[in-house]
């Protein structure tokens, strides 16, 4: 994955990030929030995926059942956002995967692989939001109250 | 629904969003859109819903059909504007939803119910856009040349 | 289609472009692209087409497998960047499409008509990107390390 900044106006950057073939989605995006010091970014994204793990939030259960898809397919809309949980940066994202014969797939993003490309724009602002865990679920949800 | 102000530079604003359990959407976006003056925003967003009413407009009608998907679902992407309607903000937004088997269902937003979260960014820009009715479809659209 | 600039700060760039019925989505994109000189933006749309030719990248033959979708449908989200091919401005987008029935398609987006509207908002950023043909696919992909 290589990055490049963009834009910088007034603390906000913007970054694009390019990921090649064999690159996981969710453990670079995390590992360059890191480096990067993010702490409030959101982001969109399109490509296209060799194999995904998708998940559905069981609210009942409390967690997260695995949806895999495995197969090639168009990575037709990423949107996430990155806030701090326990003051680590984590990335929350949901993608729509289009397949050969123009149907779709979508979830949360829990691992992807990319191939040939993802193309990330990401802003980061100079604010930062913070992640609390809720009670009733379990998730580590933005609370901007606590921010 | 709480909301923060993460960016402001040269007249733009960048809100974020989170709604909790419960909340109704188009209504609090709208509301938040009336007391914050928004006249020309755009947003994205994730999170899921308990339930939610679609809209297919027929373009023969000129009416909203709507769908009513009755399930918790993750929404995978909300993708919006707000614009001045005979000068009210007005939301107009699209969402898809990821089902538990992964299948999706999308359409206009009529109304929906978040469980246990959504997480907006929303950008105000300095400039305004106004809408106007359409004749043929009898839908208010954004007139740029109006504006 | 009728653009207007909603936006400007240290040299980034937003417009707003509403498309009227008719209007061919790909090439009005690029030659506003061509006009404006933009050459690393992103944008995001929402809004309905008439008819739309979706393509699907088979990685194996290296071609985009074409998918028509001959039905009225809501555009639940487009996402897209604008990046230099060749010195010339490229757009590069994916959609998912919304029916009357509340299911979707979706894929990388070769042609569209819309009817009644399409509102995008593009960002243009001070940088640039530029595209190089990837050996492997055929493709030309945006390459950080060569802009």
């Amino acid at each position: 994955m290589d990055s490049k900044l963009i834009h910088e106006e007034g603390g906000e950057k913007t970054f694009a990030l390019v990921f090649d073939t064999g690159d996981e989605v969710v453990s670079e995006i995390t590992n360059f929030a890191k480096e990067t010091a993010l702490d409030a970014a959101t982001l969109t994204a399109i490509g296209a995926f060799s194999d995904v793990t998708l998940g559905y939030f069981d609210i009942e259960r409390k967690v997260y059942e695995k949806i895999p898809v495995e197969e090639q397919a168009e990575v037709l809309s990423m949107i996430g956002d990155i806030a701090l949980n326990e003051g680590e940066p984590e990335l929350h994202a949901h993608v729509v995967l289009g397949r050969r014969d123009g149907t779709t797939r979508g979830g949360h993003l829990l691992e992807a692989h990319v191939r040939p490309t993802l193309e990330v724009v990401l802003t980061e602002s100079p604010d930062h939001l913070k992640k609390r865990t809720d009670e009733e679920t379990g998730l580590a949800l933005i609370d901007i109250e606590d921010g």
